[in-house]
């Protein structure tokens, strides 16, 4: 292996020239501040181990399971022993999907034994009621099932298998650009006569893992079961088509949807020194799919917001405006957290300066994607060479997080947590969503980069 | 999880506006060209599967074992397949370190049970020779060894147990300065009376593995075994030496060196089409330590470097320069493979514009490394713009790669591959250290962003 360079010991030279000779001073003193966070992090950095007991003992925990409840204790006693200036709970009514006994699939030819495939129902979907047996048809367009005629739909499951984009670098946008069959693939096939949709996993790996995910019903369409294949399933499922465009899917789901269940946003805060009635909110999601841990979907999120503030505690940085941490419940189906929370802080008056969320893993740290009007994203771009030596520096518009798009019209700007995204959609939603996939120093990384970004509005505000 | 902002499609707008207008011109031409690239690579990149292959099928392969041999075969027959216009062996003397029948370490108090521990020879250390017994002495720096009295140190093992330091961003910088225990620590144990050398590994991960590596004798002091122990492991010593300073460590190793071996460097060649006679290296050392599968050190390396040849190919990029992939042999244990070949530019009168190496893992690509004079390295920063959508678009003056140093003073400039540095000594020079830590992506996207800098080379010269 190579010799390497320090980017650690290389803050001067790296632009600060470029800002007004006020804005350098901040930036020198700050500099050492940000250091301090960071050593802070990477010497005695607390959110692995955190991660580790909330993966580890507590594991998958979908809104309304008793793991939440768990999670919701969890992090109650996790901040209060931090000795923030104040925890508390949230009350929010949370739908209650459960995934029921395994689920089962097998193609089925005209004779011969039948091909077992790796299926999970997705989040929402109604159950099969015994086995659903029917013929399928592959369709890789929203035009492709348009185009089909009744008789080729009816009756049949519907195989959404558009892969996702490879050629994006942010693995994130083909997420988003193939997300509409998992969503709406159900409604659509329905429309149409189908009795079940199958849909092909959201992943650009190629391997065995089935990937859930929430999906929706237009309570004027019937209701039909919907499953994800992983990617390899997929390919064999289309393969097998080719060969016999009449075999058979049995599907069996026992998924059911059960009265809502009352939980909790989890919110711990540091109260600002100087204006504590303005609030930087950062915040990660407490509820997790029921596959897995919810280890870097979202328990990263979760640990590295509570890390902020105890980094912000051990480094002495007091914050003069007001920060906190939220748990925020029910991201994944429904966003019943997110909602609940700003529509408190809507009545009740609050003065929201600016949230963060962390929701994209628990990868090592590029920077922030912003949310805010053009001179706002500006300012805070100010900072960027202080973030240079951390390889955390890229401040770009763009989308911020699930859970505090609902406070856009309350706060001054919105701030994504931008990590590497290369490894994200490998495990999410997935079984090997687990701890081990976590690496301890990207993970303290982000925390504090989350801390250091903090830090600076809480100082300089918006 | 949250939305994603597209990072590929954001070129507009990145900085190319403080270019001339000549290289704004070059630069709007070439990003289509560095598009098609990338679009290769992540369509149907060959790194992975040719991975796969060296490391499934050959696995680890240290200078002058069978395994070395057969990848010298491998890389030779891969690149042939690709129809480059030259494919060709360079002879090279390497040595031949083996490391005997499996290693093992106990320590042992006064009473009771012994305590098993995790050891390995250090490459390049002399065996024990039957069992070697003796008590521990712990230093944490060269000055704690020089102030120790002979008679603490003479007829014991010095235990050097400085950690790396976790608070550097790059991981390699840490290395770098922990390193010199690993190298000299025989050296200087024996120049005051030691048997053995133990050394904590090098990592910042707190685990089991014990992390071999290079280290050196000098003729004039006696040769003493060396061995490494995991990072847990030191930690485990160094407790139970507060308790029981008078502790026995028994060491057994049966590690040997034996005549040097006949071996090669393998280079594939694409004649350049305007300026034949200048050529630009890309390579990685075929070489591997013998513990694991030398995955990312340096596997990753070496498919990257026959795929930026492919790439260029595949896409039509004629390179107008000479592009040579240099498998070098011998990185690990002596260089032998780099020296040989900057020893046969020289003699042989070939002028070389540039050398390029990916020598510190394949995981998602952040920039380059540049050794060069002030100017060159500005000129190559003009490109900086033309890789951002890529997220590799760092380009700072730092070390490029320990094969292609023996070419300074005949290249304009060297290049070292710069990825994210997290992962890499959680696995470097172990038994972990295999085909399923390298991500497909990750690996690709290096590969592009290695081909994109060579065609610009080949295009544009320095």
């Amino acid at each position: 292996m190579r010799s390497f360079l320090h980017r650690g010991l290389l803050l001067a030279g790296l632009g600060l020239g470029t800002l007004t000779a006020q804005a350098q001073t901040v930036n020198k003193a700050d500099s050492l501040n940000l250091r301090k966070i960071y050593d802070e992090a990477l010497l005695r950095g607390q959110s692995y181990e955190n991660l580790r007991q909330l993966t580890g003992t507590i594991g998958a925990r979908l809104s309304g399971s008793p793991q939440a409840e768990q999670a919701v204790q969890w992090s109650k006693t996790t901040m209060e022993k931090l000795g923030l200036d104040r925890v508390y709970l949230q009350e929010v009514m949370v739908p209650h999907w459960v995934r029921g006994a395994k689920e089962k699939a097998e193609i089925r030819g005209d004779k011969g034994k039948g091909v077992e495939m790796n299926v999970c129902a997705l989040g929402g979907s109604v159950g099969t009621n015994g086995k659903l047996k029917a013929q399928v048809v592959e369709v890789k367009s929203w035009a492709e099932l348009a185009a089909l005629p009744d008789d080729k739909v009816k009756g049949k499951f519907i195989f959404f298998n558009r892969p996702m984009n490879p050629t994006y670098i942010e693995t994130g946008h083909a997420y988003g650009e193939a997300g509409d069959q998992r969503r709406n693939g159900a409604i659509e096939a329905a429309k149409r006569g189908a009795v079940g949709a199958l849909v092909r996993s959201l992943t650009l790996a190629h391997d065995e893992f089935p990937h859930t995910g929430t999906m929706r019903y237009d309570e004027k369409v019937s209701k039909i079961p919907a499953a994800a294949l992983s990617t390899n399933g997929a390919d064999r499922l289309s393969q097998l088509l080719k060969a016999d465009p009449g075999l058979n899917f049995e599907l069996e789901m026992a998924c059911q949807t059960l009265p809502e269940v009352k939980s909790y946003n989890v919110i711990g805060e540091i109260k600002g020194s100087k204006y504590p009635d303005e609030i930087i909110v950062v915040g990660g999601h407490l509820d997790s799919w029921d596959l897995g841990q919810g280890a870097h979907d979202d328990g990263t999120g979760c640990v590295q917001s509570i890390e902020a503030l105890r980094l912000l505690k051990a480094t002495g940085l007091k914050p003069e405006r007001t920060v906190r941490a939220v748990m925020f419940m029910n991201e994944e189906n429904g966003v019943r957290g997110g909602t609940k929370y700003a529509e408190l802080a809507k009545t009740g008056g609050e003065k929201h300066l600016a949230a963060m969320e962390s929701d994209g893993g628990g990868f090592t740290p590029r920077g922030f994607n912003i949310e805010a009007p053009a001179a706002t994203v500006k300012k805070v771009q100010q900072w960027q060479p202080l973030f240079r030596p951390y390889g955390s520096s890229e401040f770009l518009a763009g989308h911020s997080g699930t859970d505090i798009e609902p406070l856009k019209d309350q706060a001054k700007a919105l701030f994504g947590y931008d990590c590497d995204s290369q490894r994200y959609f490998d495990i999410h939603h997935t079984a090997a969503d687990t701890f081990d996939k976590v690496n301890r120093r990207e993970l303290e990384l982000g925390g504090a980069s989350m801390a250091s970004l903090i830090y600076l509005l809480s100082k300089y505000g918006l």
